[in-house]
């Protein structure tokens, strides 16, 4: 199926969302150490964006997505990977059935986040900014309380009302009004009580260079942990990311927003 | 081989280098006139960077890179994409050969490149910031003239070894740095007497937004070009794109430069 010279060790489930996925080789890529080109992880993007909506499946208690993700996961198999990374939070609803399914090590994004949280936090209270959908499905309050974290939970509705937006707008491509979103719903956290917040959607992680001074407050990139987590799996040496990409300045962004997102996966 | 719900349109061939690849990556999103997920092309990258270095293949006249390129050529075959975009110049030495043995078309990154000319002039001198390899090649020089443009070489030693640094500056991660050094190889060209500079290397493509005022001279992305004939092959809409991330100004940057670069693929 695949010839041994060009063997991928590493798969990636992408597109959920496309520019999510695009900031994660981003990101895995300028936390490589390395000079020149063969010093990088061979590697498989396969970006299915026609895949059914995660959070309404997961509010709507249906398993649209899992087939088509385990195809994903099968394709990935036979083209030899010895992991596999799924840069999308919501999508890690179904880990269990997809890890179930895989030869290949499926990473789990909220393993990752916990190391990525312990890099710069002894203990806490840590509030996540996260699809609906990954909320109530609840991977991720498992592992924080686990690891010895409080997670924290903003009681004001504007809270994932911002999120919620955030993750739209970078959707539609507005990345400087979903840094904007991000930037107050950081506030309500952290008027909430957070020590930390999580950018528990990869969406968001392509506005994390793009925010502005968060006054103390520590923000965890769940692409960047996914991206760090499948490095050190795979043996590479790890810098951390330099000069990663803003686009909070730059003209011509000035897309309709989209204020009331109900929905995002 | 594949299933149909997850079938990838576009495959491309990355990791020549791997930032290059996620740059194009990144602005094929970003250039999809689309609101949500489900508007942007399936699509398969398939990183392969430990491919033979390309340039010093094509000057000491040998064809390493040729078999494995092939064997990437198949594997986006067997995956049944309709469509093949190779972000790397240089590897365009070996198209015809790779052309011929792919159902799938390979879009031809020269053709894009003029294409994209088009969009800006009608007429006059266009500096070409390539590897050594792609000048030896040769397909833009024959592109640029028959599409009635004149091939601006400048003589002076210095705008090749500048675009040489550039292009290694990036692949080693020094995105600030092979900025400034891009900078000084197009001014070397205005001088020279170019109308338009194009950015012969994808790898020179990743410094394309963090650059300064070019005064007046034309700067073509081969990325951007590429990315906008991929999208219109398949029948997607295309856009500007629309804030394109820089890192220019972002702390950070301070690697080691590799002034004296003698090659590069």
């Amino acid at each position: 199926m695949i010839d041994d010279s060009i063997r991928p060790q590493l798969g990636i489930i992408g597109g959920l969302g496309p520019l999510a996925s695009a900031d994660f080789y981003f990101k895995l890529t300028r936390m490589t150490e390395a000079l020149r080109d063969n010093e990088h992880v061979p590697s498989v993007i396969l970006s299915v964006p026609q895949l059914p909506d995660r959070t309404e499946a997961i509010l709507a208690g249906h398993d649209g997505p899992l087939a088509p993700l385990q195809a994903a996961v099968a394709t990935l198999n036979a083209l030899g990977v010895a992991c596999i990374a799924m840069p999308c939070n919501t999508a890690h609803h179904w880990y269990e059935k997809l890890a179930a399914s895989s030869r290949a090590e499926i990473i789990h994004i909220g393993d990752a986040v916990v190391a990525e949280i312990r890099r710069s936090l002894d203990r806490g209270r840590v509030a996540n900014l996260a699809t609906r959908g990954t909320l109530v499905s609840g991977f991720y309050q498992d592992r924080i309380l686990a690891a010895g974290f409080e997670p924290c939970v903003p009681a004001d509705a504007e809270f994932q009302e911002r999120v919620d937006s955030a993750i739209m707008l970078v959707k539609a491509g507005s990345i400087a009004e979903a840094a904007a979103e991000t930037e107050r719903a950081l506030h309500l956290a952290q008027m909430a009580g957070a020590n930390a917040a999580l950018l528990g959607c990869t969406e968001l992680s392509v506005v994390a260079a793009s925010l502005g001074d968060t006054n103390g407050l520590v923000v965890i990139d769940s692409n960047a942990a996914l991206a760090r987590a499948s490095l050190q799996r795979l043996g590479y040496s790890v810098q951390e990311a330099r000069g990663l990409p803003t686009v909070s300045s730059l003209p011509g962004d000035g897309r309709p927003s989209l204020r009331v997102a109900r929905r995002a996966s």
